[in-house]
């Protein structure tokens, strides 16, 4: 099985082309959609997608993402392997909030040719290098033959959580339709008891919240911190938009401190 | 194999979602989408959708079908068996049209945690019952064991034909993009003999119709009714809008008489 | 492996309902969608994305593509064979391009009813006519049992290529996001060597270029002549809109001549 995530959008012909490559090489691959519909350049939207739903995949899935605004330039492509299956894309950032999510064991460069297309273009390597990549590595192809060690893949601020003493920070990931700000910490982070009261700091600003286990679970107009569907810690009210109340915005520094 | 239609989208990982967990219970199965570009929250027009597609497909096949806004409440979550094949949803008459079609046999409720994921959010049950269930159908799991028979499903209005002597009463499902006006009254209700003259009344305006086989028997200007390739009753107006000559919208009741 | 291209988009059913034919006639067909949101009727645009995509699918594959504004009216129903694969949809030219690339061995005209559905609207061949077909031909049937020869495909003029002494006329097929400039000449009509200078004239005005390998090679803003990733010859400005810089659109005339 065989995901695919990109910007690309289904009106041009791209997605088909990595398609085409990939059952060329590895005719009985299963592939899924996740989206193409990622805003342009959006890594971090992609980033937060592929964490989301890559869960829900069985072990052993290859997880192939592309939002590459740096394609043609010196960026690497690489390729994670994690407790649970493999990750394709740019080293961007993209595949790292994911990967992270699952464990990751190895990081490799893709530099070997005999697993790409005959001709590399410099502005489709969604299709001449991680296609390809992610139908050789599923034939069986050993992750290390791809190329060599990556021992420092890009991490981008929103893929990092630093520990404090008794606190630690991160930032919002992203605000979904209910207004719920998600943030990049997740279920392992915070180790806290259901019930508690946590204090948080959102671009500085002092707040107050229970940790609770659903939505419902917000009484009146009180906001509550839980862990979503996608395994993040949010901030949510009950039927309101908790980002129009506490005026979050994707990408503001949010500090998490344990009494 | 197993449809898929929501009112999701494709931008979100909700789709995606759902798919992961089916082919995590069943990488075997084939998943076919319909369509997730459902208008949000519209259970007549996904209903209609469902009942125009489903008999393209083969015998056997089961019929995910998501557009939920009781989500969370106490509305049932169903699986109707059919003459023909299975469909899963909620209790909320989106099923009801396409299975009346194929004949139903028998419906349950799905209650049995056996063959939902380990965490039901209240949020979305297309991934946490809906999915599950249809993939554990498809694996060969016995109707019966995922829960207790249904006697009362849900029967929206559109999905509901009445007889009275001589005539039969419906309502418009649908106006499609050409303005013809589409009935909930199938191909079942109708034993009519094509040719003959056919008297309707559309929110109380009788009108007086041939029915015909295709849209290129009316003549000139004059409507008609025929069965579309949907198999419902409909009125059209050769390259004209049937719609609106007849100032017909969707929900309009309808009554078809035989002299 | 089949291929589905058209303009049908995924808001209606009308894929869904071919994807239907296609399993219920060969449940264990790999159905790929190349793009459902071709511009409605635009029959070039369908054309080239199909001339695109093609080379990058497996030999053998079928490709069913259907823009068919005139679905309903005396234009034939085709399948053509290639060297390397077929191709089903309606005679209009969205085909040829494609077709041509890949070396047409034969074209036949969809006439045995056997291999179409029992009844056949006079709105949706794709799913009556196209569909089945697709599905057959995958089954093993043999091409020459669809119907008789058909000597003279419909070769729109955005198919055309014609030579002359020392040229060779043909015209803009895309104008692509970047503002390139697509023609329809590809690279089995330009035998050139790399580097050279070439004469062009685009609707009568003379322009010199240089052929160049890839988009790097354009040095400031020097337009130059490649050949595309999808395999037909372009004018490309680095990083600026050649379609703006001349004035290019669609359908635009063009004459390559070589010295």
């Amino acid at each position: 099985m065989i995901t695919l995530t990109s910007d690309f959008g289904l009106k041009d012909p791209y997605v088909a082309e990595m398609k085409g490559v990939i059952l060329t090489i590895n005719p009985d691959a299963t592939l899924i959609d996740i989206t193409h519909d990622i805003e342009k350049f959006n890594i971090r939207k992609a980033a937060f997608t592929l964490a989301s739903v890559s869960p829900y995949f069985p072990d052993g899935t290859v997880h192939l993402a592309v939002v590459d605004p740096g394609v043609g330039t010196q960026r690497r492509a690489i390729l994670i392997q994690t407790k649970k299956g493999f990750f394709v894309g740019p080293d961007n950032g993209i595949l790292i909030l994911a990967a992270q999510n699952q464990g990751i064991e190895h990081v490799y460069q893709l530099t070997n040719k005999k697993f790409m297309m005959p001709k590399v273009s410099s502005t489709f390597h969604g299709r001449d290098i991680f296609a390809p990549a992610a139908a050789h590595l599923k034939m069986g192809v050993e992750p290390l033959e791809f190329g060599p060690d990556v021992k420092d893949p890009i991490v981008p601020l929103f893929a990092q959580v630093k520990y404090g003493k008794g606190f630690l920070t991160g930032e919002v990931l992203d605000v979904d339709g209910f207004g719920n700000i998600i943030t990049n910490i997740n279920e392992k982070h915070v180790v806290c008891e259901r019930g508690k009261t946590i204090s948080i700091e959102l671009t500085n600003a002092p707040i107050k919240l229970a940790f609770r286990k659903t939505y419902a679970q917000a009484k009146g107009k009180q906001p509550i911190l839980l862990i979503g569907s996608h395994g993040f810690l949010e901030i949510a009210l009950n039927q309101a938009s908790a980002a129009g109340k506490f005026h979050a915005k994707v990408g503001d520094k949010i500090k998490v401190s344990f009494a």
